[in-house]
């Protein structure tokens, strides 16, 4: 299956969330057959970005948005985490510190963004600023719908620089968020997660949805294109994401470096070491 | 067997390299013990990580020194790779850039030591300021000698702010290394790698081992000690690094956070949006 032509908000496209489903209509059998092919795109994934870092040239920018328990830590540790550490870096943005809210909103993200051959994952971005700051109205609406005209500019910018970006959203039911909260309660090793706050931003369900479908709507492109990824089931959730960023790598093709070297001087150098052992023992 | 107790260089002990043995000496009777002793040690690290991390009080800090093709990063990949991307970071550093020399030696360092609840990983490190800086004469020794000083104290610094330091030196002998010289070589895939400086460097190999023996003897303190781990054989420098990373988390005894909130009022608001969402469907 193409899971980016499947998921993928062609831009400018309506999207209306309650119209797509949280829940998976094929191509797995079961989840075992989603877990073996999950496993075996990982290790593709690996492989490319092993090439996208030894290419140095090209990087990308994977960002991760959802309600409260939809999986943002989930697809990091079972997916993203697989990328090999050196070529990769986790940033989660949280309630902006005085510093940064003393800068532009981009400013604190911009820091963050991946360099030539680097891949950033984002644990929540800059689209708080339409999502969050929207919804709990921490700023006037005359400001904060300028923005999503910014952010467009600002992934151009990374875009032009050889910055490929990918936007997951993690879509959940109500009800599978809740059956989420239930594994928290139940399981006492979880309970330090446990927040009232999570139950206050459930009232607020419909708000949030509104401006998610803002921003698919304003902020899909065709350089950073948004993917919206049913999330009910863990198994078909990460083996859409894995697929994606796969796809998304093999389309970068990076290749590795050509040899600047003369392979015969090398050679050479070799039996000469070599020789030299010899004598020494 | 007790790693920490086998590789660690003692505050103020002589290091001799020729006499520490670059190939082991137990404790696996083959290979597969070995891998299954650093997959099974890799699990337990990972869960010491996820305490540490949701812990957010202590930190830890790993640096890898090591000449070339010793496995620094065979290391990130098998080992240290296995920990939670959202709590890790690796910094390579490399020759220090036009800015950066611009400053003190630790400047850039500094930046990379890991927060609360965080992992940094270094692939070289400050110590190269004293290594290759030393061995290359980059300065005059009236000013690489005053180092090993500085160094001690800033390690003080962190470790008094609650990061944990080990350093780590994979040893290996020059038929190992150029035996690895050779593999890339053989492989296509890997003649990117290929390098005549590699070589060089190799003739400067009894001044490196002075210049480490250095670093062991005056710089691996209680709070940020140097472990030299013998690494003709990647299986067991695996094993070797991660039982001491284990080991270390495990002394540092990270706890979850305590319970802030009132289970029952949490229960409550559950069966209340339970019964909402019953009534809704």
């Amino acid at each position: 299956m193409d899971f980016v032509k499947k998921h993928i908000v062609e831009p400018g496209a309506t999207v209306r969330l309650r119209k797509i489903a949280t829940v998976p209509d094929g191509p797995f059998d079961d989840k075992q057959e989603a877990y073996d092919f999950t496993a075996e795109t990982i290790t593709k994934m690996r492989e490319l970005q092993y090439r996208l870092y030894v290419e140095g040239k090209q990087s990308l920018l994977i960002v991760l948005q959802a309600p409260d328990a939809a999986g943002k830590d989930g697809v990091i540790r079972k997916v993203l985490g697989h990328l090999n550490a050196q070529g990769v870096r986790t940033f989660p943005f949280k309630v902006p510190t005085e510093i940064e809210r003393s800068h532009d909103f981009l400013w604190r993200i911009h820091k963050c963004t991946p360099g030539a051959g680097q891949v950033s994952i984002f644990n929540r971005s800059h689209y708080e600023d339409v999502l969050a700051v929207r919804v709990e109205d921490l700023v006037p609406k005359s400001v904060w719908s300028k923005r999503y005209e910014m952010i467009n500019n600002f992934e151009l910018l990374l875009a032009e620089n050889g910055t490929r970006i990918i936007k997951f959203y993690l879509h959940i039911s109500p009800a599978e968020q809740l059956e989420r909260f239930k594994e928290r309660l139940d399981r006492p090793e979880k309970h330090w997660k446990l927040n009232l706050s999570d139950y206050d931003a459930r009232q607020k369900w419909g708000k949030y949805r509104e401006a998610y479908e803002t921003v698919f709507e304003k902020c899909s492109s065709k350089a950073a294109p948004w993917f919206v990824i049913p999330a009910d089931k863990k198994w078909y959730r990460n083996a859409a994401v894995s697929s994606i960023v796969c796809q998304t790598l093999k389309e970068m093709d990076p290749q590795l470096p050509k040899v600047e070297v003369d392979l015969d001087e090398v050679r050479e150098r070799y039996e000469t070491e070599l020789a030299q052992l010899d004598d020494d023992s």
